[in-house]
């Protein structure tokens, strides 16, 4: 297989493999013995899920792999040497924690070293609850932005949710943004003191996690 | 199967299938007899290379099925009348030429109407030119937006790529557009006039159909 730096998406949430990610996906993990990952417990147990959805026998070789991790713990300057298989002509996979990596998620940074370097980049297909959430919300999917979180502050988010709701009016754009469980229903008062009722209400898209 | 609107992605151009579909797609695909789509012809020839791609003999009864338009030229006011099947508890699909069906594609307004009447609208994992692209660049992924195509007039273009850079600088949101192929360099010409620089060309970020 081509040395390059596979995208892996994995499954939201306790969803199926073969629901939300092309069996394609599967045969490029299985030839990958590198992986940068956001958590190593948690790609651990979505790499032996992948394997149980193998029907041919194959299997993820655990032991065999090198994991590097990748969060808000890792300094910045160890990326690049996360990268060294590459120049050794091996492919590297990285896998986040939900969904897409590099979209809300880590990922982007050792992105960019690698398309500096000239590596071969490959994005996997899978779940991006920011695209399923605006294809089922009925906005306007011509123009959209997704805003990662809000900020939590009272008059921070208060600020926050006016300049959207302005992009709403003035740009005719879908604004989107993610929030954790347990705020939601803190969001949804704020939402509605900010905006002018519930028809603005309405014109919100929020990308669940 | 639940009577419930499917919006059904299909694959970039030639690609297999089973690289970027999920095994489930196929499942409600087979379900599905009634299919709201962008262009009949092309929506027959995804049904039947999803047909190939099922190994165990089930197949789509192209005669059984009923096909409506939903494109520029569908009468708004007859969109309605594409979800009586639903009424009847019968699942409904959506089909767009590439991609994600109400993604920079028709196929919002139906899901307006279905979520206003009330119906489960279900949107299938599938391939999304953009959020591959957010992906595979490097860029910020935890703030981008999606600007549909930009102006083709020169001046109206030039001014349009002046605002969506003072929104890479003042917002650091990764910006997004869509070029049909035949007028990209005409395209990359015009960044390169725009912008101050190689190194601010570098952060655009291209969704390329």
């Amino acid at each position: 297989m081509k040395a390059a730096l596979y995208l892996i998406p994995v499954t939201l949430g306790e969803t199926e493999i073969s629901q939300v990610l092309p069996a394609y996906n599967r045969d490029v993990i299985l030839e990958i013995k590198h992986f940068i990952v956001e958590d190593i417990r948690s790609a651990r147990r979505f790499l032996k899920k992948v394997e149980h959805s193998v029907e041919d026998g194959r299997i993820v070789d655990i032991d065999s792999l090198t994991f590097y991790e990748l969060n808000r713990h890792t300094d910045r300057n160890q990326i690049g040497a996360y990268l060294k298989p590459l120049a050794d002509g091996n492919p590297v996979g990285v896998i986040s924690e939900a969904g897409c990596p590099a979209i809300a998620d880590p990922g982007a940074d050792v992105v960019e070293i690698a398309q500096r370097k000239g590596y071969t980049v490959v994005p996997l297909v899978g779940p991006s609850s920011i695209i399923m959430s605006v294809m089922g919300s009925g906005f306007n999917g011509q123009s959209f932005a997704f805003n990662g979180y809000l900020p939590v502050e009272n008059a921070d988010r208060a600020k926050k949710l006016r300049q959207l709701e302005n992009k709403i009016y003035n740009e005719d754009q879908t604004q989107i943004f993610i929030e954790t469980p347990y705020r939601n229903n803190k969001m949804i008062d704020a939402i509605r003191i900010s905006m002018l009722g519930i028809s603005v209400a309405a014109s919100w898209c929020v990308a669940a996690r």
